[in-house]
């Protein structure tokens, strides 16, 4: 089935130990679509200004992303600047620019609107709130989130968790919401916000998964030098919902695999800036790595 | 199968965000013996001070650890002093006073010279050497250590590198041993150092296995609340080699059992402070707690 995925895209600068990339594509939602394009059809809801480039438009065209849902606005798209020192798991903006973003709210195209799986990426909480009513009641609604709204629009941010099925964000950020220390009980106090299933992505330590009956971990694909981590969790998030989607339903067995994609899917992304990786591979690529990931994480 | 296991006895005062506990048995050697013998007989070789105090040695007499090789040596035991704070994953050291310690040499008593499984907790390396000269050339020879003895004595390390069959250690450790910031690459390269097995202990993170064969990971059990993580890594060995000397032989499947019993039994310790949760439970709380963590780790 077609995954919608509703976010943003970006021109990012990025600068990390390993080097610098200057005004290249990025996006939570350009992330994720073109992770979950790996798995089957995706459909993109976002917006770009008038100097979103013909070659990045045609890598999310090749990745066979529905683009009817992306909106050409005049003037500059969105861009973010930020830098990763040390052990990469914290970036730090540099600049932020909104831009067509400002004042954008997502509408959703007719054909749209009968996606079973949705996934809303960061974005302030009323405009993920704005998709919800234009999606199915029972469609498969997952949603991130980020300090800014838990800190900026916290109301809102309470009414779109009793909206959707799925919760997926970082243990920073799950701590932030639930104000526990402890992630063990962040994660399953998030369960009473509203969402059945919390999934929280830790980078290079793996993901939890939480729901009322269940509870699973995963450690992280090992990835040997990690060239740059932006759009990781976005990359995971998009593994995840590409294969719930093909798959066609969300069971325990089903949850586990999804993890695991969306761990090798980000374990991709990393190796090296942009979605530079993302342009080289092939599903193959991602179901060997898979295999290999199991066995690491096998057990007697 | 008996496990020998070499290494310090200590009086320990530990502060935590939960409490404190002042001059409480603690020791590496202590935490690792303990662990190991919910799963076999132990025999342990250190030195105490006549400070030593029945009660103590009744625990040690309780879980049926061997103590003939524990000498009692006029004056005080060793004593440790450290403080958790934050995130409680490295511990401040407040002071250490080496007391009994100073001087002593491990001798194994002749009962002991024929252990077949062979576990050198955090010592100085050469002292590591001592153990390993008077037990069996083909005996599964195990050893932790620290940054101390990488930052003092580097060709001790060295040595006793080349004559251990597998490396205990955690992920800040492997990486000043190899001056690698990659983990990934860093537990691979220890592989050159000369064992032939590198277990690299990333505490609420899990753990890594790397052998020139195979690799493998596993999350850590998941603790809603650390009390005290003194200890942790010692008991985590301790339910490794425990179960490995149990089992009677080194297979891929029997380590990958051993990690995670290894995780089950440093869950149970770091509960409460010095040994006190390893006085309550028994063998089929461990393996109660050790299926469930199979199923948090299961994957279709």
């Amino acid at each position: 089935m077609a995954l919608l995925v509703v976010g943003t895209l970006a021109y990012d600068s990025v600068e990390t130990p390993s080097g610098k990339a200057d005004d290249v594509l990025g996006g939570a939602a350009t992330y994720c679509a073109c992770a979950a394009a790996f798995f089957g059809p995706v459909r993109l809801v976002g917006v770009v200004g008038s100097d979103f480039r013909p070659e990045d438009r045609r890598l999310l065209e090749d990745k066979n992303i529905d683009l009817e849902g992306l909106s050409i606005t005049e003037g500059q798209s969105f861009r973010w600047a930020g830098r990763y020192v040390g052990d990469l798991s914290v970036a730090e903006t540099l600049g932020t620019q909104l831009n067509v973003l400002e004042g954008y709210e997502p509408h959703l195209p007719a054909s749209y609107r009968d996606s079973r799986f949705v996934f809303l990426a960061n974005s302030p909480p009323a405009l993920q709130s704005l998709v919800v009513d234009q999606v199915d009641d029972d469609a498969f609604k997952v949603m991130d989130t980020m300090n800014l709204w838990i800190d900026t629009t916290w109301d809102d941010l309470l009414a779109i968790l009793k909206r959707v099925d799925m919760l997926i964000l970082n243990d920073q950020e799950a701590r932030s919401i639930t104000k526990e220390h402890s992630l063990i009980r962040a994660g399953r106090k998030l369960l009473d916000f509203g969402p059945d299933l919390v999934m929280v992505k830790k980078g290079e330590h793996g993901a939890f998964l939480w729901s009322k009956d269940f509870f699973y971990a995963i450690p992280a694909y090992p990835i040997e030098e990690v060239v740059d981590p932006t759009g990781a969790g976005d990359s995971f998030a998009g593994g995840v919902m590409g294969h719930l989607a093909q798959a066609g339903e969300v069971t325990p067995e089903q949850l586990r695999r999804a993890m695991i994609y969306g761990s090798v899917v980000a374990s991709f992304n990393v190796e090296d800036f942009s979605l530079n990786r993302f342009r080289q591979i092939e599903r193959h690529d991602i179901d060997a790595r898979y295999q290999e990931f199991l066995g690491f994480i096998a057990h007697p």
